[in-house]
């Protein structure tokens, strides 16, 4: 089975900017959980007659749904207001390396898509040990073990449908991609800075 | 408390275009209820500091999912296809009626969803009670109950949001506007035909 490794580990640098800037990784992280139910919700819109998607997704979607509702408890738990916030620049520059023809939109897709996830929830686990709340640390670790397969869920989403040395080599690239624009910190704390 | 009421009832000739075809309808209807988990998401998306809206619609998409989950449930257990389907114009109809400046735009946002769940539960209840299928019978009572106060949910964050007098005069004419679409019956059997 095709596993999915970062080709790259987050920085002290990463942690200590949001351990610092908690109530910002915290509001941030409620969107991020919003945007991903949002692009579950995308794919079948996009993708109407694909079964695998149509079963697969809807519960995902709902799970996300249900971790921003838990996110958002936390928020106001800590008294810390809802506001806009802008995004890191972090899936945007991973979605500029979609192709746009299809099969390979679709297979590119669910392969950032997987690798977003599978930085996410690195990213928790690290919030659910450094988190400078005990009750936040508590849920970023019940999160992190909760999510712990939605990167896998993706990736098999694209080795059911496309050729295992295709997926294999075209994820190679996007986590390299990945890395790269991780490499340097984004000056806003954020899930994704 | 402000109540909902249609300004038209559902035609005979509704009921028996959508039992002649419940394949269509079927399908059909798992498109709208994505479609109603899809609008409370961009209700979030373009109001993220609202603070009733981000308390109300996370739980409200989830159960549209859920219910989307079933309605697909019954399409593979009846051999239907998925296939890509037009929508009916009807939403498209209405929303040509939202003003486009704020907060008018949020508080007609508000009104069309509340009017198009009170449609969508007058029609689903028809469907429990003329469905060719006493499976699908059954699921559609089911569902018409479940989905009874969601139309009051729009409603009631309309009403927390803007003044009640406003809030009536807009809903009176948006029931007008809606009736007046539905007069005529769409020739391709949809839920909102």
């Amino acid at each position: 089975m095709l596993a999915l490794e970062l080709a790259s580990r987050t920085s002290e640098d990463w942690i200590e900017q949001a351990t610092r800037h908690i109530d910002l990784v915290l509001l941030d992280h409620a969107n991020c959980e919003k945007k991903a139910a949002g692009n579950a919700l995308s794919l079948l819109f996009r993708y109407p007659a694909n079964g695998r998607l149509v079963e697969t997704l809807p519960p995902l979607a709902r799970e996300e749904l249900q971790h921003f509702e838990r996110v958002h408890r936390h928020l106001q738990r800590l008294g810390i207001p809802i506001k806009p916030l802008s995004a890191a620049p972090y899936a945007g520059r991973l979605n500029q390396h979609l192709r746009r023809s299809e099969p390979e939109h679709l297979l590119d897709t669910l392969l950032v898509a997987a690798i977003i996830e599978a930085r996410s929830h690195e990213r928790l686990g690290l919030l659910g040990i450094h988190a400078p709340d005990p009750e936040l640390r508590q849920f970023y670790l019940w999160l992190a073990a909760a999510e712990e397969r939605h990167w896998q869920l993706y990736l098999d989403l694209a080795l059911e449908q496309f050729p295992a040395d295709q997926v294999q080599e075209r994820l190679d690239t996007l986590l390299q991609v990945e890395a790269e624009i991780l490499s340097s910190l984004h000056p806003e704390p954020r899930v994704h800075s």
